[in-house]
C-alpha cells in the first residue's frame, strides 16, 4: 500500500467517512509530501495550513458526530491560481496581483468547500493562464516531476504536478487551448474539459464564449468523476449554464466492445512531431482491439487555426486592453503578443471567426454522429525545457504563434464537445504520453464512463499504464 | 360566436380532435379570410393551397380513423419568410432570393408539421428581417390592420397582421431587436421572445450569439403556449440549445396577488415618446392593483445602445459582407447601413461589446432577483406611415440609427431573459398599444403562466382588452 496521500480520492473519502483515517492525518500527509518534493518542482504557490488544519479537525469531529458528509468530505484540494479563494492569495501569475487576497470565494470554490473539501493550496499557472508552459514572474517555473528541468506544460501545470506527485488528491484546472489537458498529458494524470456551461463560471468576462471552461483534474478517472460531480452545478451567473439541473440519471455501464471509435493522429490540421505520431500508433494498436469498430478518420476542422486566433484575441483584448494602454510594462510577452495581435483585427475578422466556429461545431457534430469517441494525441511534441517558453517549430516547420503547438487541444476546444486527457504509458524518453478522448455533445458523464473503462484496460498493460515519477529522487534533489 | 377562423387555436384543435369541425373547413375559412382582407394588407406573400388542402384532408381522415393526433393537428400555420419551407417559396424579403424554393424544411417547420400543423402560408418581413417596418423590394409593404397606411412594425409583421385579422390561428416569428414583439404591439396580438436556446435554430450563422431567436406568435396567451411547446425542442444543431430535454413539470397556477413587479417607462435608457409614456401610465394604474407589490424601478441597462450596435453589426457583416463586396446593389439601405457601420469597427469594439453584454446580463439577473416580472412599454412611438421607413426623432431628439427607436425591445434582448408582448387596449388614436412582460431567466413557462393570468384581467377591462380591427372595412377596401 502506498503512503496515505498516494491513495485515490475515492478511496480516501471512503476511509474518512468510515472513520478509518482522519482528515487531519491526511492533510498532514499531503503537507509532508509537498514539503518533501515541491522544493524541486514549485507546483504549490500559496497555502493556508492553519485554516486547513482547523477545517480538517472540524471534518474529523463531523465524522465522529455522524453528521451528514459531503462527497469530498475531508479531502485536501488544490485550486488553480486563476480562481479566487477567500483569504488565500490569488495572483493569476501576474505581478499586478502579487499580493491580492480575495475577500470572497469564487462560486466553484464555495461549492467545493460546501461538499466538504478542504482548500489548502493554490497551484501555479502562467501569467493569466496564457500559454502552456507554467512559468510566471511572481512564482517562477513549475518543473515536470519526471524531469524537473522540463516543462510540466500548462496553464494548469501546478495542479497536474501536485496530483502526479501525491501532494494533493484532487485539484481544479481550466482550459481554453488545452490548459488542463496539456499538463495532464505531460505529467501522467487525467484532466477533463467539460462541455461549455457544465461547470459554470460566474466571473467569465465573455459570458457567451464557449472557449474557456473550468474542469476537474485527478490521478484516475473515478477521482475525476468525483470532482466533476461537485464542480458541475447550476449557476445563473454563467449564461451558458443550464437554468436548472434536474437529477441526473445514472450512466449505464460501458462495454468498450460495443463502441465505435475514430482515430486521428493530427485532427487533420495540427502540426504533430514525428516521434509523437510513432508513439501514438504504438498506443493505439493494442487499444484498437478493445473496441467494436475503429476507423482512422480525421474530423473536419478546416479553418480552426484562424478561427481560434481571432476568438482567443477577443478574450485577451477584453481582459488586458486597458492595462496594455496604461501600463504595458505590467504585462508579460505572451499577453502582449495576444493583445497586440487582437488590436490589429477588425469586427469583420470576428464575424468570419464566429461563423467558422459555428460551422466547425456543426461539421464536428455530424462527424461524431458515427462515433462514440474520437481519440487523438494530447500533445504535438514531447516535454521540452521550461526555459524555452514554447516550441518554435515542429518537424522543421515554423509555427504561426506561441500557441500553435497546441492545435491538437484547441481544435477540440472549438468543437464544443467534452474531452478527457488520459495517460497512456511513456514516450521513448521515458516521459508521460497522453491521449485525448473526445465524447459526444452533452455526453460528459458518458465520456467519463468510457474513459474509466479504457483506463482499466490501459492499467492492465505495463506499456500503457500510468507512469509514476521517482519521488525519492525528487525529495533528494529538493532545495 | 365569431367565424370559424377567428376562434382561438386551442379551441380549434379541440374542435378538430372531437370531430366537430373539419381541418378542410378551417383551411377554407382561413383562405377565404385571406382573400377577403389581405388585398389591402399584404401579410401573406406565398401560399401552397393545393398541398395544404391535401394535408387537411389527410388530417380529417386521421381524426376519423382515431389515429393519435399531434398538439397542432389540423391547424393552418403561417411561417415567417425568413424560415425555410420545403417547396414553398422563401425569399427573406430579398431580390437575391425572389425565386428561391427550399428543398428542405428548416427543423422548426418540420417540428410544426410533425405536430400536425398545416403549413399553408409565408408571412411578410423586411429584407433579411432588418428593421421594424415590414416592407421589402420583393413583396412591398404590409399594412397595419387598424390603419393600412401605417406600419404594422416588424420584422415579423406579416405574421402579426395575419393573426390580428383571423387569416391564420398561429404563426411563427423571430426576434433580435424586438422583431416579434414590435409587430405584436402594433397589431394587438401576442408574441414571445423565448430564452436563447429554448427554440433552437440549426441554421443560425453565429451559433453562440443569444441575440436572434425564433418564437411563437398568437392572438392570446394560451394559444401562444400551445405553439411554444411545439417550437421548444432539443436540437444539437443549435449550440445554445440544451443537449436534451427532460419532461417539463407542469407550471403551478399563478396568483397575480402573490407577485412582485417592477415597472419601467423607458428601461432607464430608451427614448420614449411622451404620448406613449402617458398611455403606459394609464395602463399600469389599474394593473398595479392586481399584483402583490409594484415598484417603479428601471433596470440597470447602461451601455445597451453601444453594445447592441456592435453585436448586431457582427451578425450583418457575417451574413452580408460577401454580397456587399461583390454586388452591393443587391442589398437594401438597412442592410447596407449595418454592414458599412460594422466594417468600420474593430475587434476591440467587439471585445468591449461582449464584455458589456455579459455585464448587462449579470446586472439584470441581480435586478430580477427581487421581481417576478418587469413591465415596460413595447414600442417607443405610435404606428407611423410605412412610407417613412423609421422614425428619425423622438420627442424632438434625433436618433442614433434606423433601429434606435427599438431600444425598449433590444434593451431586453441583451438581458437574455424571456419576454412576452401583450396587447393592452388602444392608444389615443385608437391604435393597438402593447406592453412587454419580462420574466426570470429560464422561466419561460412561468412567464407564459403569468401572462395568461394578466391577459384574463386585461380582457375584463374594456379599456385594456385586446383591440380588434374592422374586418368589414378591410374587406370593403381590398384590392
Amino acid at each position: 500500500m502506498p503512503e496515505l496521500c498516494d491513495n485515490p480520492a475515492t478511496e480516501l473519502v471512503r476511509l474518512i467517512a468510515a472513520g478509518e483515517i482522519s482528515p487531519v492525518e491526511l492533510l498532514a500527509a499531503c503537507r509532508a509530501r509537498i514539503e518533501a518534493v515541491d522544493g524541486r518542482l514549485n507546483a504549490i504557490v500559496a497555502t493556508c495550513w492553519p485554516r486547513a488544519r482547523r477545517e480538517a479537525e472540524a471534518a474529523e469531529r463531523a465524522v465522529r458526530a455522524k453528521e451528514p458528509l459531503g462527497p469530498l468530505h475531508g479531502l485536501p484540494l488544490g485550486i488553480k491560481d486563476l480562481t479566487l479563494t477567500e483569504g488565500l492569495r490569488t495572483t493569476f501569475g501576474s505581478p499586478q496581483f502579487a499580493r491580492f487576497m480575495p475577500a470572497k470565494d469564487q462560486a466553484v470554490v464555495a461549492a467545493l468547500r460546501a461538499a466538504g473539501g478542504i482548500v489548502c493550496a493554490k497551484t501555479n499557472t502562467p501569467e493569466f493562464g496564457a500559454g502552456a508552459n507554467t512559468v510566471n514572474p511572481v512564482y517562477g517555473a513549475t518543473g515536470n516531476p519526471f524531469a524537473p528541468e522540463l516543462t510540466c506544460a500548462g496553464s494548469s501545470g501546478g495542479s497536474a504536478v501536485a496530483l502526479a506527485t501525491g501532494m494533493l488528491p484532487l485539484a481544479t484546472g481550466s482550459d481554453m487551448g488545452g490548459s488542463l489537458r496539456n499538463p495532464a498529458a505531460f505529467c501522467g494524470v487525467v484532466g477533463m474539459r467539460p462541455s461549455p456551461g457544465t461547470v459554470p463560471n460566474e466571473l467569465h468576462r465573455l459570458g457567451w464564449s464557449p472557449l474557456a471552461v473550468d474542469g476537474p483534474m485527478a490521478r484516475n478517472v473515478p477521482d475525476l468523476a468525483l470532482l466533476f460531480e461537485v464542480m458541475a452545478r447550476a449557476d445563473p451567473g454563467d449564461p451558458l449554464a443550464a437554468p436548472a439541473r434536474s437529477p441526473v440519471p445514472p450512466e449505464p455501464p460501458v462495454k468498450l466492445a460495443g463502441l465505435r471509435i475514430a482515430i486521428s493522429e493530427d485532427l487533420g490540421f495540427a502540426p504533430v512531431d514525428k516521434a509523437v505520431r510513432r508513439r501514438f500508433r504504438q498506443v493505439i494498436a493494442p487499444i484498437g482491439d478493445l473496441f467494436g469498430r475503429v476507423e482512422a478518420h480525421d474530423p473536419p476542422l478546416d479553418g480552426a487555426d484562424d478561427c481560434f486566433e481571432v476568438l482567443r484575441a477577443i478574450a485577451f483584448v477584453a481582459a488586458h486592453k486597458e492595462t496594455y494602454e496604461q501600463a504595458p510594462e505590467l504585462l508579460g510577452p505572451n499577453i502582449l503578443a495576444n493583445v497586440e495581435q487582437g488590436l490589429l483585427m477588425s469586427l469583420a475578422d470576428v464575424a468570419r471567426a464566429m461563423t467558422a466556429q459555428t460551422e466547425i461545431y456543426r461539421r464536428f457534430l455530424e462527424f461524431m454522429a458515427d462515433y462514440d469517441l474520437l481519440i487523438c494525441p494530447a500533445m504535438a511534441v514531447p516535454p521540452f525545457p521550461h526555459r524555452e517558453l514554447y516550441p518554435s517549430e515542429i518537424n522543421g516547420q515554423p509555427l504561426r504563434s506561441y500557441f500553435h503547438w497546441l492545435a491538437l487541444a484547441y481544435g477540440l476546444t472549438l468543437t464544443g464537445h467534452p474531452v478527457i486527457c488520459l495517460p497512456a504509458g511513456r514516450d521513448p524518453a521515458g516521459l508521460p504520453f497522453g491521449i485525448q478522448l473526445c465524447g459526444r455533445r452533452g455526453g460528459d458523464r458518458r465520456l467519463l464512463a468510457i474513459a474509466a473503462a479504457l483506463e482499466q484496460a490501459l492499467q492492465a498493460d505495463p506499456d500503457l499504464a500510468r507512469p509514476l515519477p521517482d519521488l525519492a529522487a525528487l525529495a533528494a534533489s529538493g532545495t
